[in-house]
């Protein structure tokens, strides 16, 4: 028995051992329950892992990203296990950890039900508390076969080995190197219970699940074609400790209220009507006021800030498309084409830069005319797969606040710290204050234009965020291929990150348009192009702030800023003068005039989250004053109406919550 | 000889008369130069027709719209000789008269150019002092295609006889009746100088052509098809009186000069860019701030009448315009699908309707929520054949100022009444003061509902018409299928008339939906609709603005509204500090400081029409003054600064021309 010096790696910890041949990672990390696998050599590996002599060993901790992994991916197992205890004709599909949680697919006849969810729950719990091993084992392709004769889709996926993407999970079975087998053994018994063709690592015992939970079913078909048989998908969850799993879950419910497909729903602010399709939402009054006020403070900011406004088409001939280089690299994301007039092919417009630089071109520009700033309420459609749409925020037709501004090379600078600045501080004016930033840069294999001319774009763009005082993510490989960006990333009321806007530097379309402006000498210059957009998309935006405000906006945007309510019916007239008067001064003010009784009055405005409930009795009358009752159920009396209405005015314009 | 009784009518004068056999109604109408034809139970005929016993024989004064026609197309037979005795080989195509002129299209090896139409003119001019007669010969099919067999054309039309469509003028050539060949003969010598297939009528001789003019050459497809060969177009006008053809072509030139896509160019307005496609225009900022403005301004007023706004996608499923029917009866009209999804057509939308219905229907809707007006700017794309397709005023995308009002039967009338008062105050607001309705009622061949609604909401638009005390021509037959309407038509400043805006009544659409609204009884009640555009199109209403001010807006519409022009270097800082206090108002000012003289800045502030220049100097300077210099020329000087920011935003606030 010759020794094995091996290192052992904890974060930025490295010690040096020397054990015994046949000792495994688990006896290296003997007594840290939080390390479930090692990393060896860049590989995953189990704990049971023997190590080698000359080999660097990392330990994998359970909340680490790939122990996270793995826990989810060996809660997978455990699910698959109980479901064909209990539906022994149930075919397994794959089983990937997914963010947040993991799924496993299965063939069977009928949709699980709720009930079926907790009878396997039920049955994972047994099967975590006989703490099962997972147990690796290399199996020729022609053994596997044999083994997994019954499992038609596992057959399938061993005839796959090493082409399956990462797309749909397939590659956590079968991988690209050799075939192995995952048994789960009865620690006392010895005994086979469940096996599975995977790839691992897995934990070492169903012991070390400390916390899942399953939480839906759906349809999903196998590998994610159509064309494909249907299997029902079980979602479940897993964390390293009840606690974070409870955390998890409760984040999941406030998520859930806060939907903004819901919200829109309750609010009456928009739909998604089935006769239109997915991804294409109508926006319905209180909606649109919601929107328009959004739009028109923007709008008013630009103006401050020098931007011109265009409008161009939502459709145009292919030509242009061919001009700036869509149709060659970004055709997926593109409807298909419309045939016009005999042979011409038109197509909807996935973005609006290619337009606007047809207005810079419509004549000849000077420098004198730099920056030029082009801004438009573009609205634009890219074809999004159906699974993935998703209400507002991933949608197949949006209104980009888009702009792009053309200037010299030695502008460049500082109208990029001017966009960056001005973006920053228009999110804050919509409530958001929690930011970071990310700096996409090239990648090696996929970039237009210099070197240098990208490195002198990088690192003015990085000089730029930097002066934001903000942490900034490099994001390595990240830009598109015309250009390094900045894009600026925000964080919610419950801490989930949006990517809101972004900064991009473009080298490739003034070159592609043929783009130039005459110098102070007279000769011939190429500007430069920035692309710009900040909310990104004005739907996106909007049920990101319905999401952040879970459906209370502050009074400048609340669709309804006050609405009256009487206490009886001598008092619906004077609230009328009230709501009038409030009017006049460009407030958004109803009057529930309705049948109801008060107290069911003021319930409506609650879930209808008006921020002002302008409340009056008898009282009120005499004294010329109103009450204000607040959404958190707080109120305020005998208010002066004079009084009143200025209040409701400068809280609408601070642009802050009541 | 017998007698011959006839009875002579010149518009509601008529005379018994009796005359011998083979009396010609030239005879009839002896030394009236003016007439020029007649009509006998209900045919045109030329003077050289020989009245019968019994017949009623009208004068046809060649200022009617029948003797113009006859003019126009004798001058197109007049200037087809002239043609051919230049070009022998020219093949003749049709030539029918046209608004305000006529053509005729001929088959040439080469495009005519600007020289050979002059020497048409010249021997168009000879042909008319020849005073050739025009001489009506019926031919059977056979000898026609025997006298014809040199013009392939005119064989291809005998083959035609009866079933040519009057769209591409065959009708002019063949008609349904006998087959006629009008011949041109020499009057003294009775020598054949040309001859044509043709149903007539003509004038007597050539000298009864008063004026005409050749106006310019275009391609033209034969009978209007891209499958049939190319054929060469000349266009001409023809008139009552040299004094009438000057008019027209002054009225020409002044349309020429107010051309919206001249005036857009010339301006910096929009452009139609020829990678997009025809009918489809981009909007450079000056125009994008003239819509702007146009759409703010109107927004207000809509927001101030109780309109809620909407927000409805470009695009959807077929399936929509299904329901609405529009692919059954709108489908010529619309753009061609795009399949997504494997499987599903989606369509650009054509109109706004089907989606605000949705949002209607997108909820239960009480009584108490009527009358409900959902309004959109919705940009709509319709398939325009490519030859139609004219600058902004006729496209294939435009965007409506849309609204769709929700009734009950008992408020229609009192919503109509206030729509249409709306409706014309809204365009008063904007210059048009000059102003005619139209109402269109029911064709009796294609309505869907009943007689009684028909009548019911007929008379109903006819009460709310008459209560405008405007002039209301009747438009029988002219009302869509699903109920009838009432369109406001604007005289511009050079006295064209324009289709604005449209008011219709709409029973069908609320029954395919299936709309319904809870009454006050509880029962479910169909809501009535009405369809209405004010502008029509933004875009083709800003071309009507653009025509009717020849591009000199009024301030309160116009790109810049005031340019700050310096007599000297000492004075650019000066009106700098000027135009920062106008912007502080909303105005929207630019100092030129440029390197080019004062007289230059004026000159190019003239060009651009910009309603005020505000000139300063060293005299201004020392007064804490400025001069203002107008788009007539005039001038006013040393107005204080601060009285001249007044002024010119009391003119912006007014609304009216400077």
């Amino acid at each position: 028995m010759s020794d094995v010096r091996v290192i052992i790696q904890r974060d930025s910890e490295r010690e040096e051992r020397v054990v015994t041949t046949g000792t495994t990672a688990a006896e290296l990390f003997a007594g840290e329950r939080t390390i479930v696998a090692a990393r060896v050599a860049g590989d995953l590996k189990d704990l049971a892992y023997e190590v080698q002599d000359g080999e660097t060993v990392e330990a994998v901790e359970i909340s680490s990203e790939d122990g996270l992994n793995i826990l989810r991916h060996s809660t997978a197992h455990v699910m698959a296990q109980a479901v064909q205890e209990i539906f022994p004709e149930a075919k397994l599909g794959i089983g990937p950890p997914v963010k947040d949680g993991f799924y496993y697919d299965f063939d069977v006849e009928k949709p699980f039900t709720p009930e079926d969810l907790k009878a396997i729950e039920k049955k994972m719990q047994e099967i975590q508390k006989r703490g099962q091993r997972f147990s690796r084992r290399v199996v020729t392709d022609e053994a596997a076969r044999e083994e997994l004769a019954s499992e038609p889709y596992k057959l399938e996926l061993i005839g796959l080995k090493g082409s399956a993407s990462s797309d749909d999970g397939a590659d956590v079975e079968v991988g690209a190197g050799e075939l192995t087998i995952y048994d789960n053994v009865d620690a006392r018994t010895g005994d086979l219970c469940w096996k599975d063709l995977c790839r691992g690592p897995h934990l070492p015992t169903t012991r070390n699940i400390p916390a899942f939970k399953l939480m839906r079913n759906a349809a999903a078909y196998w590998r994610g074609s159509e064309k494909n048989p249907m299997l029902q998908r079980i979602y479940g969850t897993a964390w390293p400790s009840k606690d974070e799993l409870k955390a998890h879950l409760d984040f999941l419910a406030e998520a859930e209220k806060r939907d903004h497909r819901k919200l829109g729903n309750e609010l009456d602010l928009f739909s998604i009507p089935d006769q239109i399709g997915s991804g294409l939402a109508v926006f319905h009054p209180k909606g649109g006021v919601v929107r328009r006020v959004m739009e028109d403070y923007s709008r008013r900011r630009h103006e401050e800030e020098g931007y011109e406004f265009v409008y161009t088409p939502h459709a145009t001939k292919g030509k242009l498309f061919e001009t700036s280089g869509h149709l060659d690299w970004y055709a997926d994301g593109m409807y298909p084409p419309m045939q016009l007039d005999e042979g011409v092919d038109y197509y909807l417009k996935p973005m609006n830069c290619p337009m606007h630089n047809l207005i810079f071109d419509a004549r000849g520009r000077s420098y004198r005319e730099l920056p030029l700033r082009l801004f438009e309420f573009g609205t634009v459609y890219r074809y999004e797969k159906s699974g993935v749409v998703h209400g507002l925020t991933r949608a197949r037709g949006f209104t980009q606040d888009d702009a792009h501004i053309y200037c010299t090379r030695e502008q460049m600078a500082e109208e990029l710290d001017k966009t960056l600045t001005f973006v920053l501080n228009l999110l804050r004016d919509y409530g958001l204050t929690d930011f970071y930033l990310e700096l996409s840069t090239k990648d090696p294999e996929k970039f237009v234009g210099s070197e240098e001319a990208w490195e002198t774009a990088t690192e003015t763009l990085r000089q730029v965020a930097e002066k934001q005082g903000l942490p900034l993510v490099p994001d390595p490989g990240g830009a598109a291929f015309y250009g390094p960006k900045i894009s600026v990333q925000a964080k919610d009321a419950i801490g989930r990150t949006w990517q809101m806007s972004t900064v991009q530097l473009d080298f490739n379309l003034p070159e592609r348009f043929d783009l130039e402006y005459t110098g102070p000498d007279g000769s011939k210059q190429r500007p430069v192009m920035i692309h710009r957009a900040l909310f990104g998309s004005i739907e996106r935006f909007f049920a990101v702030l319905l999401e952040h405000y879970a459906g209370a906006f502050p009074a400048w945007l609340a669709p309804v800023q006050a609405v009256g309510i009487p206490i009886g019916d001598a008092h619906v007239e004077y609230l009328h003068r009230f709501a009038a008067e409030a009017k006049k001064q460009g407030l958004r003010v109803e009057v529930d005039s309705s049948s109801d009784r008060m107290q069911k009055k003021i319930r409506n405005a609650q879930k209808q989250k008006v921020p002002f409930m302008v409340i009056a009795g008898d009282e009120d009358m005499t004294h010329g004053a109103v009450s204000f009752r607040y959404r958190d159920g707080s109120q305020e009396n005998g208010i002066p109406v004079e009084e009143a209405i200025e209040k409701i005015a400068k809280v609408v314009e601070e642009r802050v919550q009541v």
